[in-house]
């Protein structure tokens, strides 16, 4: 069996503040943004020949990033009382796209990356 | 054990039509240059200290896109009948790839993955 | 005086065929990804502190792209009895976006890029 | 004669607003990552065969953004009353690193370039 | 369960020979940059919501890495009577890595990729 | 005028010293991959609608490193009683470029660039 994957790109800019001595000069309130990834797996194709269709799943994943777009995310309900680390948004976004996906979807996981600058990145791989 | 992993990249510049309304604007004869990533898996490593010697590797992906470069898919025999989506490409790629492995290659796997544009890629990935 | 550029990036997948014994095999009917990057100059900022609207560079750019977007270029009548090589394309696209730049720009040259594969790529500089 | 250009690269995750409807959604607090650049520009090479030393450069670029780093720039004093674009940002950088130079820095020009997401860039280039 | 991946970078610049008639010109004294990519992989997030200190994941990266910059590998103790391949550094990078985990990581994983030129990687994943 | 750059890339793997203390670490014999991108500049295109043939370009460029690939520069004849930094290669790539070009080339100039390691990089620009 041939494992596939697609992945489509996005981004986003937001703002938010990590409140705990752990996180150092990141408690002050600042901004990134982050390079979103998503990616769809399916084992074997669909009757097109495709993992879904990649308009679709461009869509879904700019659905999903539209209530994060230029917010402070300190101030966005979803997140509320989570410390917003990368690790956090991204499991934010994935569980989001898993829930908007159609119910004869096919797919079997999701992996939403976020490279957040130039040397570091985090990605969840969440199983559907 | 340490699983190691060896990729090589190339490209393959080709014309091709998706003959099917789901493909909206696609439907057109357009192309795409296909960047493609060659991995190729091992369970530890060879006398030699590498998964596969690298010069074999590109050599070995080179050849398998041969037939393809500078092509019009919609005429090229392997793929006929198909629609020549990222995704059956890399198939198609992959499956050859593997097909032309030496006999005691001790690989455990193969992925190849294409990027056809900045925002999207694919990938499959093949256990031998 | 501080010179400014602003840049911003859309892709365009095309075939065409080169026909002449120069190109090689080129002179096939193949395609291309052309990552595309359209740069604004100008001397010093406007009132808003940029060189122009990100937004409206991005739509003059999309919009200068939209004829050619999965198109074979061997049929479009804007290149007619032209060689469509990379360096001829962004030839258009620079004068096509220099003429739908509105009156009163302010800029003083545009350039246009065009990545073909990941080993090339031509861009051209225009004064305006 | 031959002229060079050193380029080093780092970064500055910082929050902001811009305040007038020309910036749409950016008026929101939100915040970017930006991935610097900072070309130092020379003709010919000093004794040591090099533009200038390569630690001095990168050392000189993380002072000069340090009073940046993490900051919400609608609260930092030496961009008050201006829109901190992109454009503005690097400016100001450029500035700051021009008057940190050497007084025998033999250099001709500077450039500094800001990614603030993977589709927009701008840069300054600025005689000495 | 959500599985996550917190990729921190760094490179080394080193020399070496490949001293067998397998590895063709690479026998001679030669060397490379080895742009590194160490992954930590996770099942689920700690208490401040992210998979290590990011801090402490580049520290312990640079650490590993500090005793091969700028070194002839041929001479480096650790390395004796190896081969020197990409792969042997980067499973000796791994280990290095795993042995300086603190007693309590609860990660599940360690990744070490190195790039040795723009068109070819390798990496490993060991289970922690 | 339509102003044109060409640019095609390739990459060599050496190794050096730098024997001065102001190189610090860089004293030691270590190592390096240089990513090149090599541009060729013309004023208008030639009657293939091109900068240069760039089957050619890529030939030059290939030749014209092929001396270096896999060198201990330390021992090379080309480059010795000079400092090996990434200016001083970068000069002789490109002064060997510029004596290979055939004597009709019509071009205007040439830029050598080395990316010596993720976060830097040099380049020259000479006039012909």
């Amino acid at each position: 069996m041939s494992r596939f994957r697609l992945t489509v790109d996005d981004h986003i800019m937001i703002a938010h503040s990590l409140q705990d001595p752990f996180f150092g000069p990141a408690q002050n309130l600042h901004g990134a943004t982050l390079s979103i990834q998503a990616s769809f797996f399916r084992d074997g194709l669909n009757e097109y020949g495709v993992v879904l269709d990649i308009g679709a799943a461009s869509e879904l994943l700019a659905a999903t990033l539209e209530p994060l777009r230029y917010q402070n995310l300190d101030e966005v309900d979803a997140l509320a009382g989570k410390f917003t680390t990368t690790e956090v948004i991204i499991e934010h976004i994935a569980e989001t796209l898993a829930a908007g996906l159609p119910a004869d979807h096919g797919l079997t996981a999701l992996e939403v990356q976020a490279e957040e600058h130039p040397r570091a990145r985090a990605s969840v791989w969440v199983q559907l």
